[in-house]
């Protein structure tokens, strides 16, 4: 690296040892071969990565803003199991080009991201690579859990929230169409999620539940398999979403289909559930059978991809 | 990737998988958003990751001794807490130009080592990028833990076996001297470096420990920083060790400082302990003060460093 890597773990380390200290929960933090935590009987563990110029582009996206991103979709991941995110470890490589005030806001990003959902990061490693590499593990505590495969016949399906916003931001953003304040929205969900860990934690008495990081229709799909039961989705219910009318209005700006961007768009992080009485955006039920029924889609949407 | 990536995550998938429904720790394994395990009151996290070129080559190594490799590097790092490893998640990216069969190869050196110390992979992310990249994270669990802060008055100091071997394996490699029989055991430890769980797990009683993936120079440096007492360190020990005069016979033919190997290797994952009666190499002693006192050391060992 053309930097100094001491000056940049121990930069780092400061700026997520902060919060270990402050939590009785972190017993061993940072600085030994590993960290020693306390868990409960059950714990939840996933990982999730993001690659230069795969999942992220340096000249669309703050450093802070990217390891935001990265760390909303294992927190994600965390909730969509019906669990509370409580330790992230972070495996980061880098080029040895970079500013060490960009690879400072990248940690502080995800120090800022993880505080904000009670989580902390207790350990990490770092390597020279010819990309940036961004690639979290979470933990998290749970009482209960919540697969995919508990929708029940007679369930209501729920989004937490409108999906197809990230994906309107990314549509900006590859057609060079930022110059319109009509795509705020759409560019800070794109580049900065944000998780609302209120929303998140209320669906804990929902039967079935996952994260849509991919699209709505290929979750929605893969929930109707794992129960062993048919969706029904009708896409009216949608319409009735806080920002429906905008999103389209976006869509429109960008010369799309809103429900290329609602059906099909990736990387959400909204929460899609079955149950009853739920939170959120009631938009179908869940019957007998088996598939994936959308009422009133007037074509098959374009799937989502990531650059290239 | 010119693969079929669905494919590539089956295939994976079925590999990692059958050790999860064989354990009954796992409630929720590989397929959901996180996996759901059963821990301890106390967990200890860790990560470590490879990346080609910079930590393997796949000219010098299979892709069934990479895997294993960075796997070790985890295992290693939860037993130098003085936990058991219980549970692994596994990001990796191709460039899309491997075979299935080599990405087969991969995970099952992952599954297979893990196997062996008792812990199981249950989840992972995949994504394409210009470099090989394997980033493990592994959760273990605790009644007890040994810091590297715990080295009391007294004590012995102890390494698990001797170091050395890998750093001379990749000596052999890098200088193109695999030829001769004499090498066979340095190119095992540099490629496939084998952990012994029981004789991993005999270090509990330790009163400070960690793991030699640096170095033992570096490493006790840092044990006795942060026990603040002085290491003494009697290199004639060291001799006695099995494999000492394996070692040097190698290092003669490599043409290199046989202390360079044992002092400044790298990638070992030999425990350092102090403590009393322990089982491994008694190399020195607790002392009052501050710093590392090497006895009878001719000279200063070159250091480690990854390749480039």
């Amino acid at each position: 690296m053309n930097f100094n890597e001491g000056l940049v773990i121990s930069e780092i380390t400061s700026i997520f040892s902060q919060s270990n200290k402050s939590n009785p929960q972190v017993i061993v933090g940072i600085g030994d071969d590993a960290a020693v935590v306390t868990t409960d009987q059950h714990s939840v563990i996933t990982t999730d990565m993001a690659i230069e110029n795969i999942h992220f582009k340096r000249q669309w996206s703050t450093a802070y803003e990217i390891g935001s991103k990265v760390t909303v979709a294992n927190l994600a991941d965390i909730y969509a199991m019906g669990a509370d995110p409580r330790y992230l470890v972070v495996a980061l490589t880098l080029t040895g080009n970079e500013e060490l005030s960009w690879i400072k806001q990248l940690a502080q990003g995800i120090a800022d991201t993880a505080a904000k959902s009670g989580a902390v990061v207790v350990g990490g490693d770092l390597s020279r690579a010819e990309q940036i590499m961004i690639s979290i593990s979470a933990i998290g505590s749970s009482r209960l859990h919540i697969t995919r495969s508990g929708a029940r016949i007679g369930d209501s399906i729920y989004v937490s929230a409108l999906p197809g916003w990230s994906r309107a931001g990314y549509e900006v953003l590859s057609r060079n169409l930022t110059e319109s304040k009509v795509f705020d929205r759409a560019l800070t969900q794109f580049k900065c999620p944000e998780l609302v860990p209120t929303l998140m934690r209320s669906f804990k008495s929902a039967h079935s539940l996952c994260d849509i990081s991919d699209s709505f229709l290929e979750q929605a799909e893969q929930l109707s398999q794992a129960s062993q039961v048919r969706f029904e989705i009708d896409t009216k219910m949608f319409e009735k979403a806080e920002g429906f009318a905008d999103l389209a209005s976006v869509a429109h700006a960008i010369g799309c289909d809103v429900w290329d961007l609602v059906l099909a768009g990736g990387e959400d992080h909204v929460l899609l559930a079955t149950g009853i009485n739920l939170p959120g955006i009631c938009i179908g039920r869940v019957l007998e059978g088996s598939g994936l029924n959308v009422l009133d889609m007037k074509k098959a949407p374009d799937p989502w991809r990531h650059f290239n």
